[in-house]
């Protein structure tokens, strides 16, 4: 079952093979890193030339209209909506990551004035947690950020939380938490839910809706293949958009940005969490790389992740045993996201040789190797040759050479 | 003196002159809307179509280091420091102008923590306000923001005053302050002076370092030609930069951001004030349309500006005299930034026949015609033909009919 000839006839047979051709990939390698910055869709250069050279360069001012730059954010947020289970209106891109949990967070305490605890995990995103620590310090109204184990996240949650913020897929082990059942607990103790999808929209379908979750954020630049530092999106559930007030009160959110009144009145629904002008560069390649989805069955997508997960975890039991591997991935499938984590006592070392190879996965410290599963553009056969390149890694000498030692800023 | 070949003789001996080709400008128009955003620079077109197809697309997550995305917000914040008066490592590029005033008011107000007034103009820039408003209520510790008239803002400042917020050209008059003697004399009574340079970096000569101004931020887009919402940048003093504990505190502004470390921990200097992933493609054009200001002598650049405006308003006095007209910009050259603006009751519609005639300028409500006026890419002729057009809109029957008097969302 494990040889490459089956690997070639399930790419044959895979439902979602096509998509492979809407994206520019490199040359002879084979892109495990796609959990990172996704790869390049053959609608974005033509897209992005468009708006520089005819909306930016011809257009000029007028193309906020003529060219509907002022609706972007609006229109990219409907796009994602129904890839994390929510309505139109509910979502909308902007700013980072960082910036929307700012922004969310504050409203979440905001709406919880008088509990006390931001409850999230303590291997959580780590930009997740600087953010809650700078909004605690900001407000200086004693709020704790209280920091538990993955597994004791629901038992945590007591009556002295205001918000629960996790993030759906750990971005270093690909554990998943079940996003149903931590938003009922969190609402169980009338605590609000604030989930950041950032490893999971565009991985698998999210149902933010069925849950009905109140807060949730998303990376642009992931699964999404936004571009790199694509922006970010956010969700509000509908019945609480009009009861934040943001923070980050900008011209953007405002009712009438354009009628340049002093004062500052929140726009209906989700557009009051806009705040400065967006990026519209950036933004149009997000949006472009957004439609393709239109076309994806989404739980196709995630038959195919687990699919080419235990395709993985497969090859790597039958020929890595033994060479110092150790899985940090749940073996059941259901508690994975799309990417799988392996430990081994030199991965900064192993994985530079694997990219050496062109395998490109990532490595995060202390020892993960990290191989991301993005089911558009990945094949069977990719995983396999990833396996087999690492296999014949491990095994040969040299692999450890002081070369793929050396660290570098970003791996 | 104020006919078309005098202008064409200025245009022949004017040093700038060689910039306008490295702008790739509309056909048919003069766009005197620079001051809203910026012309498209010829080297943008190429240098995004690189970061996409190469940088991204075939580098993919190798581009963080080999194609040194990592160092770009540093990289483009000190190509922007010697327009501004700072020295490198003073000044970085990131999120937008909104984003970058809630982190420095924030910041200003720590750093002041005895002093309880925001002081500002009522007549700023209404975002600058609208996050004064949202700072002061996320803090909710008894800030007031005192709104004077612009004139009134040195009078105004006491020892209540933690922090000046003033920007430096008037979005609506085109009114510039003396940033030397604001600064000062917000120094003298133990205030932070905070600059909003959105109207002036670009369009003249900025001197932050002899000011010895505390906190600046600043419009990628508008005479810095970055693209429609390029990402702006923010300005802090070296003495103050270590004393900065950023609330927006996301992991790009960390010590050691891929360490992925529990606790935030701020990065020396200014990299502190970055906060998630920077929009690498935006961020990318806003670096190319910097280059150009290398071969740009900045005293030149301001009086070439002077020439512009003086010979609009002239050519306005001289031929549209009794027409309705009143000029809103101060008539001494020295109170101005690059912009000229025109009070007209009928002034919506008066723009719109100008737009239709070719002529780009804009219009803020209630009734201000805004002309800017950009030194790199405008010709004396330019300034000549627009005041022409002006004249004749204004002399002929029907430029106030139905179709010029329907407002569109941005105008």
């Amino acid at each position: 079952m494990l040889d490459r000839p089956s690997c070639q006839a399930l790419d044959h047979d895979d439902p979602l093979a096509a998509f492979r051709e809407r994206f520019l990939l490199p040359e002879g390698a084979i892109y495990l890193d796609g959990n990172s910055l996704g790869a390049l869709p053959k609608a974005v250069p033509g897209r992005v030339r468009e708006v520089v050279a005819r909306e930016w360069g011809e257009g000029l001012i007028r193309s906020w209209n003529a060219a509907h730059w002022i609706d972007l954010p609006r229109r990219v947020g409907d796009k994602i909506a129904p890839l994390i289970g929510a309505e139109p209106g509910e979502v909308v891109a902007a700013d980072s990551t960082s910036v929307n949990l700012f922004k969310l967070l504050s409203a979440a305490l905001e709406l919880r004035k008088g509990r006390s605890v931001i409850l999230s995990e303590a291997d959580n995103f780590p930009t997740d947690l600087y953010v809650a620590e700078g909004v605690r310090d900001q407000l200086g109204r004693g709020h704790r950020l209280r920091l538990v184990a993955g597994e004791e996240l629901v038992s945590a949650i007591d009556e002295e939380v205001a918000v629960v913020m996790a993030t759906q897929v750990n971005f270093r082990t690909g554990f998943r938490h079940d996003l149903d059942a931590v938003t009922a607990a969190a609402h169980r103790q009338g605590a609000l839910m604030l989930w950041d999808l950032s490893h999971s929209v565009g991985a698998m379908p999210v149902a933010l809706g069925r849950a009905d979750a109140d807060l949730a954020v998303g990376c642009g630049y992931k699964y999404l293949n936004g571009g790199p530092g694509a922006p970010a999106f956010l969700y509000v559930h509908r019945d609480l958009q009009d009861r934040i007030r943001p923070p980050l009160s900008g011209w953007m959110g405002h009712r009438e940005p354009f009628a340049f009144e002093r004062d500052y009145a929140p726009a209906e629904g989700i557009a009051r969490n806009l705040c400065g002008t967006p990026p519209i560069l950036a933004l149009a390649a997000l949006d472009a790389a957004l439609d393709l989805w239109r076309d994806v069955d989404l739980d196709a997508l995630r038959r195919k992740s687990i699919a080419l997960s235990e395709l993985f975890i497969g090859l790597v039991e039958e020929r890595c045993a033994g060479l110092g591997l150790t899985l940090a991935t749940p073996r059941d499938a259901e508690r994975r996201g799309s990417q799988v984590s392996l430990r081994h006592p030199e991965g900064y070392a192993v994985m530079q040789a694997l990219i050496a190879e062109g395998v490109i996965g990532d490595f995060r410290s202390p020892d993960l190797l990290r191989f991301g599963f993005t089911p558009l553009y990945l094949r069977y056969v990719d995983v396999f040759d990833s396996a087999v390149a690492l296999e014949k890694i491990l095994r040969r000498q040299g692999w450890d050479r002081p070369e793929f030692r050396r660290r570098a800023t970003v791996t």
